[in-house]
This record gives C-alpha cells, sequence and structure tokens, in this order.
C-alpha cells in the first residue's frame, strides 16, 4: 500500500479497506473485528463500566510510550479504579494526511501490545482522515467496557475524615517524560513514561477484601487537581510533601522547569483512599505487585473545611488549589 | 465562562470543571453522567453490541443537522442494524482552539436532543483541546453499547441468491446536504441530511419475524460501497436504475456536481437483503413507519461471480466497481 496516509484512506472505499486489512487487522486481529460488522457483538453482563478519552499527545511517541500505549492505558485504568474488570476496547482513529504509514503501523502495534497486558480486545474502531493541516499526525480516541463481576463497585468517590490517602507509585513521570520529548531535553537516564495499564494492581489492593473508599487514577491535572476534587465541605486534605514519592530525574526536571509534580499528568499510578486502620496491610498488598513496588502512605483526610493543604518538611503547610490556566497541554 | 474555547479547556483544571459543568452536564444530564467518575456504571446484559465512530465533518452544522446530531445518529445506527437496542453512548471530543463556546454548547444540545431521540443516555464523555491550526472546531468520536435482548442478532452479512434487496429511504441526502453546505451552492428548496437515528424503523422490520439475510446502513462510500461488500464469488447483485430513490433536488445536485447518487453518504436509510418471497411483507412493514414510509425493492442476489451489476432503464446493464480514492472527503 501507499507509504502515507492520504484523504482516500478515510473515504470508506478501497483504499480504507486496504488499511483496514493491513494495518489494524494484522495488528489487533480480534475474532470480533475480523467479522468487519457495523458492531462487535460480545459477551456480556449484569453490571458495566463505560468510559471514554480522547488523545492528542504530541509527539507522538517518547521514552516509554506513544499516542497507543497511552489511549489504551488511559481508557482501561478508568475501568479499573471503578472496580471493573477491562475487557472490551474501541479504537477510533483521526489521521492527518501525509502521516507515514510506519508510523501508524507502530503505533497500531503499541496498541495491540498494550492491549494484551492489560486483558482487554480490540474488538471495533474507526479512522478518519483529515486534511494536511487540519490535525496531529494521529488522534486517537478509545472507548472501553469492563465487567463489574467482583462486586467491587466504587462510587461515588467519598473520603471520609480519619482516611489515610496512598499513592500506588512515582508521580509526574507521564507528563515530565513528553515534556521533556517536546522541548527536546536531554535527561540522562532519559525519564519514562509511567504509561501503563494499572488493572492487576488495582486488583491488588481491591482483593484484599479492605475498605476502600475513593480510588482515581489523577492523569490531567495530575494528583493535585484529584485531591482538590475529594476535599469536600467538611474534610480537608493533608499531604506531606516528603512523602510524594517523585523518581530523582523526574524531580530534577520539574525543578528545572519550574514545575509542581502535584499537578504533573499521571498515566500509571492510581490515589487511594481508606480508612487510616487498614492502610498498613492495603500499602503491603501494592507493595507486592510488580506496578504498586513504590507505593506510599501520602497523608490524610481530616475534618476541615474542604481544603487541601501541603506540609512542607519545615512543618509549614501551604493551600492547594485547582490548578487554573494552562499547565501542560497535549499531554494525553 | 470564556466565550472562545482555550488550551486551558483541555487541562484537567478548573476551566475544564467550568465547561463540563455549564456546557454539557445542562445539555445531556444523566445521572451516570453526573456522577463525574471514572467511568460509568450502568446495567448490561449477556449479550452485547459494541461501536464507535469518529465525525470529522466540515462544515459543523449544515442543514439537517449538525456534527453533533451525526455523532449520534452515526453510532445508534451501527447499534440498530446489528440488531441490538441502542442504550448507551460515551462521546469525546476534539477540540479547536477558537471555537466559540455558543457553537459547542449547539453542538451538545443537538447530541442530547439526538440521544432522546433514539432512547440511549449519554453516559461518559471527554473532551481534549489542541492549538488553532492542529483540529477544525469541533471532531467527535462517540462510542455506543447495546443490548442484544430481542434475539435478533445478525452476523455474519450474507447475501444469498434469490434474496431482494430493500432500501429503507431516499439515497444520497446526507452527502449532497454537506457539500451544497461546504460549496455554498443554494438549491431551492435546500437539500436536508437524513441523519437521524433508525432504531424504530430497523426494530418494525425485525418485528416481523421474517428472514433477514444482510442488514447496514451505507454511510461513507454510500449504497456501492456496501452492495460491493455484499456480492461474493458466487452472488451477483443487480440493482435496478430507475428504482434507486433519490429526492428530485438531491439528483439535481447530483447531475449538477458529476457524482453518482449510489456512493455519496448515507445517515439515515439503511439496506437490507431478505428472502424474494418475504420483501413484500418487509417492504409494507418499512412502510409503515415515518422513517420508512420511502423504502424501495431496488434490486436482487443471483447466481454469478462476486459482481454488482447496475441495469439502467435501457435494459443495459454495467458494473458497479468499489470506489477508489477520494469521493466525498470529511462528509461525517
Amino acid at each position: 500500500m501507499d507509504n502515507e496516509i492520504s484523504l482516500s484512506h478515510g473515504a470508506g472505499g478501497e483504499a480504507y479497506r486496504e488499511l483496514v486489512q493491513e494495518v489494524f487487522l494484522p495488528a489487533y486481529g480480534s475474532p470480533e473485528l475480523l467479522e468487519l460488522g457495523d458492531s462487535a457483538l460480545v459477551e456480556g453482563a449484569a453490571k458495566l463500566a463505560f468510559t471514554t478519552d480522547g488523545f492528542v499527545v504530541t509527539p507522538l511517541e517518547f521514552p516509554g510510550g506513544d499516542v497507543g500505549s497511552l489511549a489504551v492505558s488511559g481508557t482501561v485504568n478508568d475501568l479499573a479504579v471503578s472496580g471493573a474488570v477491562p475487557r472490551y476496547l474501541s479504537v477510533s482513529m483521526i489521521l492527518e494526511a501525509g502521516l507515514p504509514v510506519e508510523v501508524l503501523r507502530r503505533v497500531a502495534q503499541s496498541i495491540a501490545r498494550t492491549a494484551r497486558a492489560a486483558g482487554v480486545r480490540v474488538v471495533t474502531g474507526d479512522t478518519k482522515v483529515v486534511e494536511k493541516g487540519r490535525g496531529d499526525g494521529i488522534y486517537i480516541t478509545t472507548a472501553g467496557v469492563g465487567t463489574l463481576d467482583g462486586g467491587w463497585e466504587l462510587p461515588p468517590q467519598r473520603v471520609e475524615a480519619g482516611d489515610a490517602l496512598i499513592v500506588s507509585g512515582p508521580i509526574a513521570s507521564h507528563g515530565m517524560a513528553v515534556m521533556a520529548a517536546r522541548e527536546k531535553l536531554d535527561f540522562a537516564p532519559p525519564i519514562l513514561s509511567d504509561a501503563r495499564p494499572l488493572g492487576g494492581v488495582v486488583r491488588a489492593a481491591l482483593e484484599t477484601g479492605l475498605p476502600v473508599r475513593a480510588l482515581r487514577d489523577p492523569t490531567r491535572g495530575g494528583l493535585g487537581a484529584t485531591l482538590c476534587e475529594w476535599a469536600r465541605d467538611e474534610i480537608d486534605i493533608v499531604v506531606e510533601e516528603a512523602r510524594l514519592p517523585v523518581l530523582p530525574g523526574v524531580a530534577a526536571a520539574c525543578r528545572l522547569l519550574g514545575i509542581e509534580p502535584m499537578f504533573v499528568a499521571n498515566e500509571g499510578v492510581f490515589l487511594l483512599s481508606a480508612p487510616e486502620e487498614h492502610a498498613g496491610a492495603l500499602l503491603q498488598a501494592l507493595c507486592g505487585h510488580p506496578d504498586g513496588r513504590h507505593a506510599e502512605i501520602i497523608g490524610k483526610a481530616v475534618a476541615g473545611k474542604g481544603q487541601v493543604l501541603l506540609e512542607t518538611e519545615l512543618g509549614t503547610r501551604r493551600r492547594v488549589l485547582m490548578p487554573r490556566g494552562e499547565i501542560l497541554p497535549r499531554i494525553c
């Protein structure tokens, strides 16, 4: 087939069929997709989780991942933190004319690899093409369906006074990996994105059977935005700055660029709130899983007035506010 | 809030929350969406249909519809022609910075209106923003989940010799409405898109209990592309040109622009194949529904060698080939 994507690849005719046959089917190849029906017909369950996310990251490929691994992880993780077992994925792409087919092929293979790691099947998809200058290489929207068969239904997110807050791994790695790649900052070793499916490590926590009051993967807006959403009228959240896990290279990059790690996007960690008396056992369960081995208890929820407070190493406290304005655009 | 979309509306912070609270929630307002969880938790079924489509139509608004009504109809119709009852919709948008919020508000309301008409709920969504010149106003990807509770499971699509082919309404209206709006061609009366949810009229056919061998909504590539997919090794499809329903204004526009109606996108008709002896009863069932009142038997499947043949009014036959290249880009 051609070396570059052109508008004809989006027109629903012969070129579109070629693209599907030569790029997408060999990569994803699920039986449902091979049917090429209008919809995928799949087995369901009495209770489902359903979610979607769009991905417009630039550059398309960065250390530790690409728009494809991100598009799978992001959606699968939204299902996982809802207590669901991720099952089926849809992949819809908007391609910019002029995109090298080779890049598309790599991204499709990355989608397939990440989906396998997450235990989900790509069962349906779509591709549109826009003129050069009306897109940016590849935009991907994934939607995911999960089944709630473990009985771990988690909403509404409701942090209570007396909860401890646990983060499952070092924060800010994804956002800083993309920033470094975009600004061509050479860190040695390079900063790697943390983008990965979190179903396994979430399950490790839920399978303890211990009460979990809130669970979320803090992506855009970072840990800070999630904490600000969780604090409410009569609850303050106090975070100890010294306990926030940040890898040394990531911390150095944040200092260099004057960016707070708390507000940088993550794609491979989650935040969990649970009664303080169970925090130790939950931490242990997380640390026993490869994707949770750097988990940390970072703070607690106390009676208060809806504020998030950061306790510095000097013992002072400052208020953390919901980020306003453009922090790091096009990071996911 | 602001009058224009800026990158900050995609950053996951305060501006994003404002956008969700002031534009999307008032429009869609489903209980699942109001939870603002990572996933929507919904009731399922033993067997599901799952599908997705991206929409990059230009202009965003055109006579008879807009990118919003299109994004709902397209996905819901893919579920309906699979025999499923459309239930849940996800809406993911990629906005271009500089988009007037007023346009977004209209599109969101159009999504809500079309979803209500289709009997589906928008239960989850996402919004990203790209820089000016990296998008084109609004791109929408919807995914849909339907339940297969009527026992009308239709794949694989398999037309047999002796089948009659029925189209549920006049073809080519959607594509020509968008073309006319894009090229600023003033037809009087204006050509209206046929974009609409087809669940009801599909059901009218299926509820007859008569055997349906194939069912599809011919969108991109038009009726012609679907027929070429349906013809196979030992089956020819013969279409009588004179019986193809095309509204007079649409036919005039096609002649003017030198475009074959058969290859123009539809968003509100479907094509059905069924044993010839049941075609009359199926046609009657379709004609009894407001969205099928102009249904027509357009041709038949016969023993052959995988060709689609168009029989002209002069009695000559010419072969219809799968369209190649760019026909009408950015039509959906």
